[in-house]
């Protein structure tokens, strides 16, 4: 037997199912006219901002990074949400603006940008987060084609990481952003050619459960930001200081203490240095706003006994659930949160394996986990789907195409 | 410094230029309109097809699995190189279709298949590869509503596995297939109920580049297979062996001795058992027949050092090279052959990493590489691309979208 993840909180019975916004699942799929569906709610993503609000620093401003998730209903969602919408592609930037965001409140990461996206984005008064010096010269050719001035904030890449995150993106050579020591130049140089100067970018990594490294890496992100600002000598207007803010996915996973972060942000709020007076702070959430909020549906369709073992074979998989599949950025294959959904209230009986319809032996959802006895028709439900599921995972492999997805 | 996999044989040079099907990368680049590109190359299926007949027993069918890649173009050219066509879907199905093939020559196995995918495989004469009872009794059900006599196989879930296989697909519990000692009377009930009985699939594992294993197991899958026919008192029509011909990807592979499989096969083939005396053989290869023809072309966006270390950010990326960049089935990640396309022959003279242009830590495409010297608007060759990239990557990641494909 191997152990499930946690079941995110905010989840209901109804009829012995699971239930989202108040409809059982075998509701909801048929609403969505079958299965794999994704179902995210947005009762939890509402609750999930309400906590984060209360939580942290008011001035503090929270964005969504919507390479978590672009579903257009979300981003519509989100806009009465959060403060801001981070985006890493011409196409993230294509999709806020179909979905009616302000682009002056959007800004643009990510190490490799084509001159078109560079077009795109300045054109449309989206803040870039600069990546090099050379993407700094070419921001700047390139607005100056346009006859535009543009919104320039520079990514820097920190000498510290995020401690026990699960991507580090700080400390050391990386292929993200400008080495600390080179942004004060950098920055002269773009407020000298009369750029928009929009400040900084520091991400250290991401999906942290633990609140003392969160907040000990927004304290260093607040030291270096304060020291780049001191040595390049102009005011600093905005401060992305990134994410990190995880959700439990594995057995012995805790959720992050947010209490214990923000009172840490706020102490260091109330003692700012003098470079960081006047700066506008912001973090930028993907994973944490959605990831608990969504749940990915997928029926079964056989139930076979080979050598002993029990495999139930659903008609999702790896093609929606790469994460969840132990293939995106994992050493060790472990269960995601999985139930069967049909019988969501019914006593484990069982160890089954729960695996995808691919022809592959990569295609597992949960290996010798416990669950109620299920049978072909029933439903399984994959937790902890909102975020990197849809958009994260090969959909056209083995020529089967995306899921359904409903906002409810 | 890491070693980079070894470049297929087959690929030229023009101009100092990697060049494919006699044009230099820059012109393909040119013709499909930009980058990042999969590049296929006719020749080279049509080269490794002919050495594959060359190699193998006459009288060895050799299909192709489309799973590897189902770009029509190579489907329409695999149309007169093969002798029938694997799919793993409704999805590949249709797509088979399109491209013009005789479904009568297309076999289905997949653990998981719905029942319209079912209705339409049986509707068109397909023949279904079995995975369980229920499948087999559902196939029966919807033959007789459709008012066709079903083509059905059984896959097997032997009990040995191709020893080296990059995967396993055999020896112990498995989703796929049906227990070895209970096909006997599955093969009974199949034929008693009137359909038409197309013998056995036997798949035992994936990319092994050892001929002794490769022959060992097609000799242990012919003992299989006349046991299985012995106890189930039927002839057997057709046997599909499966495949496993592997393609080296990594520094230290070296090409699997088809020449060795093939005299060893032949020598099989020369001492069948009576109960193998009329059946007809195939395997199904999908890797080995296309992997090595194609190239993915992706242009260097930007230079950059951070602390010593030299990155180049290409325009493409894990969306396109999941397997690449070691985020598929891989626990340590190693270097594909990886080159610099537009100073092919140049002389390496520097380490750098090729990472691609996701927002993400997990997208690398080479680590600590010895290359030449590259500048922004070089171009970039990731080798072995031709199965599993497009089709098996998660192309929708942060809003990137498909890369162009072209076959020359």
């Amino acid at each position: 037997m191997k152990p499930l993840g946690p079941i995110p909180a905010g989840y209901d019975s109804i009829g012995g199912e699971l239930a989202v916004g108040g409809k059982p699942a075998s509701a909801l799929v048929e609403q969505a006219g079958g299965t794999p569906l994704f179902v995210y709610s947005a009762d939890l993503m509402r609750r999930r901002m309400a906590a984060l609000r209360e939580a942290m620093p008011s001035q503090l401003r929270i964005h969504y990074a919507i390479k978590a998730n672009s579903y257009q209903p979300i981003l519509e969602l989100m806009e009465g949400l959060v403060d801001g919408f981070d985006i890493a592609s011409g196409g993230e930037l294509a999709m806020v603006l179909a979905a009616g965001q302000d682009p002056s409140k959007v800004s643009f990461a990510g190490p490799g940008k084509r001159d078109e996206e560079l077009q795109a984005a300045i054109g449309h008064g989206v803040t870039l987060n600069l990546e090099s010096e050379n993407e700094a010269r070419r921001s700047l050719r390139i607005a100056g084609e346009l006859g535009t001035t543009p919104r320039l904030a520079i990514r820097v890449n920190p000498d510290f990481e995020l401690r026990g995150s699960g991507m580090k993106m700080g400390g050391g050579a990386k292929p993200f952003g400008v080495d600390a020591e080179r942004l004060p130049a950098l920055a002269r140089e773009i407020i000298a050619a009369g750029a928009e100067w929009r400040g900084l970018h520091i991400y250290t990594g991401s999906q942290a459960l633990d609140a003392g490294a969160v907040a000990e890496t927004q304290g260093n992100v607040l030291d270096l930001a304060a020291r780049i600002a001191g040595e390049s000598g102009a005011p600093l207007p905005h401060l992305n200081m990134g994410g990190g803010f995880g959700i439990p996915y594995f057995h012995g996973d805790e959720a992050l203490d947010i209490g214990a972060v923000g009172s840490e942000l706020a102490k260091r709020f109330a003692e700012l240095p003098a470079e960081l007076a006047e700066t506008e702070f912001a973090i930028e959430l993907g994973r944490y706003l959605v990831g608990e909020a969504g749940v990915y549906l997928t029926r079964i369709l056989d139930r076979k006994v080979s050598h002993g073992t029990t495999y139930l074979v659903t008609d999702g998989g790896l093609h929606h659930q790469l994460a969840a599949s132990g293939n995106f950025g994992t050493v060790v294959r472990r269960n995601y949160p999985v139930a069967i959904a049909s019988k969501f209230t019914a006593e484990p009986a069982e160890e089954a394996n729960v695996v995808g319809c691919l022809c592959t032996p990569l295609d597992r959802l949960a290996d010798q986990a416990l669950l109620p006895h299920a049978e072909v028709g029933d439903i399984v439900a994959v937790f902890c789907a909102g975020a990197y599921g849809a958009s994260a995972s090969p959909s056209a492999f083995l020529g089967q195409g995306p899921a359904r997805e409903m906002l409810v």
